[in-house]
This record gives structure tokens, sequence and C-alpha cells, in this order.
């Protein structure tokens, strides 16, 4: 997704650019005021002023809507299926390619790291980025692949650190690394993690 | 240390506590402007108004003082020989350990905490924290055990995770989990990057 394709809003249905934007701006607040698993489509939609069908028109999910709100560039929707197609053997190279290929451009990168900049800083925004990673993602694809939780968050921790040493530390020679450096390295990790 | 033994100061030369905590103060200055690297024992005894050889006293080592400004429980001069000495086949167990015991009490992780806040939210203290942490640490233990640099992070990358997801995030089931169980899940990672 290029900046601009993401400044421009679909525009064939006059009007509904604002409506999406003013729901994605009600998500933003109440998921901030009530953390991830509080937070309801009805609670947005009422905060938005809308009826909560249009909701459910624009984001399928809570999940859905908060990766739009946060503008994040890996949601469940992504993760789950990525790492249930495929021979999961290959589960380690297949989750360290996703995070390298959604963390290279800084327009997809730069919103998740913002998210984890609050969540480090504002106890509310930790909360909330909290609940969504767990319960939304990392337990997800723990009860899906039937690996246990904590291994999935060894594996998370991983990455994680991975992308803040790469672009926000940029520690040398990671932030340089290609990305078949990084698979070589990080991906049997991963795999461990996941056939445990 | 308990937060009166590190709040106390020696207390048997008088005057020698505030003259300890203004250079310190004013080592905390020099290293905010000017980045780890190109701060000097020198500039940092000039801007405390003191004489270099007063600060030799206090701090045998640029990285020393770095350490004790910024109240770092993970210095150097501790993990450099905590690596080299035992067996290497148990150089991952010995990390992990480390890790978990300088960052299991509040008082000594919320300084190490501090510091990745304001590297994560502030360029001037990112640029300070990545010349710390590679040119004081990480190359320095690569180094010495003749590990490439890059598989160093890549290990430094998994602890730095473990300790965000464990103590800022505060994911679960990580957060509660005991140190036993997070050695025996992260210290094959970290040995398997310290014996490429």
């Amino acid at each position: 997704m290029t900046p601009e394709s993401a400044a421009r809003r679909p525009g064939r249905r006059p009007g509904s650019a604002d409506t999406r934007g003013e729901i994605l701006a009600a998500a933003r607040r109440v998921f901030a005021e009530k953390g991830f698993d509080k937070a309801t489509v009805r609670g947005i939609a009422r905060e938005a002023k809308v009826d909560p069908a249009l909701v459910h028109h624009y984001f399928d999910t809570k999940e859905g809507m908060f990766a739009a709100a946060m503008r994040l560039p890996v949601t469940p929707h992504q993760v789950i299926p990525l790492l249930l197609e495929g021979p999961r053997e290959e589960i380690g190279e297949r989750l360290v390619r996703f995070i390298l290929r959604a963390t290279s451009a800084p327009e997809t990168r730069e919103p998740m790291v913002a998210l984890i900049r609050s969540a480090m800083t504002n106890e509310q925004a930790a909360t909330m980025f909290r609940e969504f990673i767990s319960n939304a993602l990392l337990y997800q694809v723990a009860d899906r692949l039937e690996v246990p939780h904590l291994r999935v968050e060894a594996a998370f921790a991983q990455m994680f650190g991975m992308v803040m040493a790469r672009h926000v530390i940029k520690l040398e020679p990671m932030a340089s690394a290609t990305p078949d450096e990084l698979v070589e390295l990080l991906a049997p990790t991963v795999q461990r993690y996941f056939a445990g």
C-alpha cells in the first residue's frame, strides 16, 4: 500500500469516506478508553453515531476494526491462515518472512511502531496492546496450532526484539541485514518454538 | 541491591556523596548530548567542574560511568566474564539466568526500562543507547567469543523481546512464568546463536 492509496479513500461511494473515517476515529477513542477486550462493535457505533449494521458493513470483526484503526500491517486474519497453510516444518520461515515483509516499508511499519511506543509509555495503551496481541493474535495462533501459549509468546518476543533492534534502536549489522540472512538466523528459532 | 543501599552513598568519605552524584549528573548530560561514543571522561570532568583524576577515582571506565549514570543492572564488566567463564555449551543458560535475575526486581529493572523507553521515543536517546549497546556490550561479547555480530544481536533481540513481553507489555503466561520455564525455552535459542 502506498501512502497515496492509504490517504485516498475508495471514493466511489460519495460520503462513505467520511463515515468510515469517523467509525475508525470512534474506534480509536473506544479502544483507548476500554481496552481491546471490553470494546464492542455496538459501543463503537454509538460513539460514531451510526447504526451497528454500518460498522459491520465496513469491518467484519472487532479484530479487523482494531487493525484498521491502528493501521497495523499484521492482522490475525492474515497471520493465522499463513501459519496454518503450507508445511508445518516451514512455519518458522513463513512467519519470519511475513514479519520482515510487513515491516520493510516505513508506511506500514510506522503505525505499528507508533502503537508499540504508546504501549511502552502509557498504561492504557499497554492494556489495549496486551489484550489485542494476546487474545486476538497469539492465543488464536497457539490454540489453532496446538502449541502452548508460552511458546508462541517466546516466538513473539524474538520477532518483536528483531523489529525493535532493526528499525527503532537500529543496531548494525542487524539494521542492514538482508531478509535471507535474518531468515537463516531466526527461522529455526521460531520453528523450534512452534514444534514444541 | 536494595533501594535503601542504592539511595545511601558510601558515607565514609564526607562530601564525596555529592561529588559522585555531581559527576553522574554531568555524565547523564554529556551522554545525552554527545552520545556514548563521543563522550569522554575529560569532557564529563569539565562538565562536572572536577579534575579528570577524580572521575577516574570513582569510575574505572566510560562504560562503568554510563552504567552507573543510567543505573543499569547489566554492565559489560559483568556480562563479558560471565559468558567467558564456565563451559561454552552452557552459555545460553548462563546468559538467560543472568538477564532474568537482573530484571527480576523492580529497583534494578526500572532504570533499564526507563532508558529503553527514552531510546524508543527520542532520537538522541536512541543514538546513545545504540552506541552503548553495540560498542560497549554486543561487539565486545561477539569479538571475545568469536561469534559474528549479527548472531549476538539475534540473541540480544530474543532477550530484549522477552524482557519487554514479560515486564512492559505483561503478556500472560510469560509475565508469570518461572525462571526455570523461561530458561528451558530460551537457553537453547541463545546457545544456538552463540554456537554459530
